[in-house]
């Protein structure tokens, strides 16, 4: 029988979802912290390898922490997990609530100290993202959103953080982008394609160039959705991710009024499907302001639009 | 008569930079405030222009500030500012105490809210950065530095945040790169290269890859030497800044272990000469643990010839 959920039932999930990822972030900020002076007190381990093991043991422990608080708390819920789901572990969606989980999200910035690494805490309910709860302990920032009950930062900031501005064209746009894990030379080439692309101005030879504000990147999906629904970024796209990493950001996103959706060839109608989800391919644009031709939501529709006639596609390994 | 200073001179230079960084702050983050609710309230502006004249209002304020402020309590130091640099105003360097300021480091990041923007106050003594303050309100981070003193992140907490691991090669390391102002095709091309060899797999046909460990980019040339004196950031390199956005993130980074130099072809011998400062070319690695055969100056160095041996060089406009 499926498991439904009231309102006030939706409510206290949210609740121990932010309480789950506060203890969770308290334990990654220790994990950073422990590794670097490992790296540090000895001479040599710097190797790739070794910092990779040195991050699995904590992003084991972060899941575990999260996984036998939710079986404890909610033992009939789903549960889809990067760790284990690297380990074979892969639960079939159903219409029952499903805890999707980062538990560290960033890992390489985890390992350097670099301030965004996170938890991604979503659950997924009728198929479909409604709470997300992001923490980033490093720099103290709690975000988190329920369907319908729109989203914030540090529980009583509602985002984003300014009115919503228009937004022209790509030209206009702080745009996040990454480099991310695969270095092949096909795939770098594209990247860099895409990004000079973005970055090029058509006036001075760069054919295509949308001659954006800027990019950047801060290594973390999950901070990425947050600073775009904080209103800091205009747009993120990322080919490669996983659902873990986009499920709370994306509910987080949605309720500060962005527009979350998938690679260029889904139905981009606002409704984060399964297709969206589990189709490793990401874009989110922050709310854009109603002008008298043109709603935020077609505004963005349009940017979307914009940005995949700029942009390299790709099937992620 | 050539002005000199006591190390008590020295030490309320540094109070005084402190206390003028954070009355700074806080008009920034009015400003970016203001700013983007002028541009949510009205429909339709967000042309670069006019995003343009309200940084430079801001920008102009911000460094009144400063500029009051020192008139004031040291009307007889040299003062170098972005905002009054443009109109014309280039003191000649002497010897002497002279302020080098950039208001609003950051400005793309000031319009659009994303919150890597500071002022960063920088003073030359007997043409050398002696002091060091950047102060980014939106993460609430003060850094600052006094040759001699250690560098410090909120006064207290000494800089690198952990002890220095070793860095056998870029490969292990996370670089802060940016996309800057030039977007000629010339330039984007080879910004796009270099990047490709810092993230590019050799085993996977990048020639001359690297495979760093990954990139990111803030968009503060301030905050990225704060990034590295913290030790986030393993290395930032950067041509075509301006002696303001660096000058106080020089000491910043020395101080904290850190290795800051300049382009390929100067003496990276570890003092940072005029030819260094006003070069337009930037480069700083994080401090280095000694190990057995190495010291953590001479990995720092090797760092450095490596990264030169595979970016691009140019020389800015």
């Amino acid at each position: 029988m499926a498991i439904t959920l009231s309102e006030s039932e939706q409510e206290s999930l949210l609740e121990f979802s932010i309480q789950v990822a506060k203890e969770a972030g308290a334990v990654i900020l220790q994990g950073s912290k422990s590794i670097r002076q490992e790296l540090g007190g000895s001479s040599g381990i710097d190797s790739k390898k070794n910092s990779v093991d040195l991050v699995t043991e904590w992003d084991v422990k972060v899941e575990e922490i999260v996984r036998n608080a939710v079986k404890e708390k909610y033992p009939d819920f789903g549960f889809i997990g990067e760790e284990s789901y690297s380990k074979g572990l892969r639960p079939e969606l159903t219409d029952d609530p499903t805890f999707c989980v980062d538990p560290i999200d960033g890992t390489t910035n985890f390992v350097h100290g670099f301030p965004f690494a996170c938890i991604s805490i979503g659950v997924i309910y009728q198929r479909t993202p409604l709470i997300g709860v992001i923490f980033n302990p490093f720099l103290d920032q709690l975000f988190s959103a329920l369907k319908g009950h729109g989203a914030f930062l540090n529980l009583t900031t509602r985002l984003p953080l300014s009115p919503p501005s228009p937004l022209s064209s790509l030209s206009s746009a702080l745009i996040g982008v990454e480099w991310g894990h695969d270095r092949t030379k096909e795939l770098v080439d594209k990247k860099a394609n895409s990004f000079s692309r973005l970055a090029g101005d058509p006036a001075f030879g760069v054919a295509g160039g949308k001659m954006a504000h800027s990019m950047r990147s801060v290594g973390s999906a999950a901070c990425n959705y947050a600073l775009v629904a904080s209103g800091g970024l205009d747009l993120y796209w990322e080919i490669g991710c996983w659902p873990w990493d986009v499920c709370a950001g994306i509910v987080i996103a949605q309720e500060s009024g962005g527009f979350a959706s998938g690679g260029p060839h889904v139905n981009h109608d606002g409704d984060v499907t399964e297709e969206i989800l589990h189709g490793r391919k990401y874009i989110v644009v922050r709310a854009i302001a109603d002008t008298p031709g043109e709603s935020g939501r077609e505004a963005q529709k349009r940017i979307v639009k914009e940005f995949y006639e700029t942009v390299e596609d790709w099937d992620p390994k």
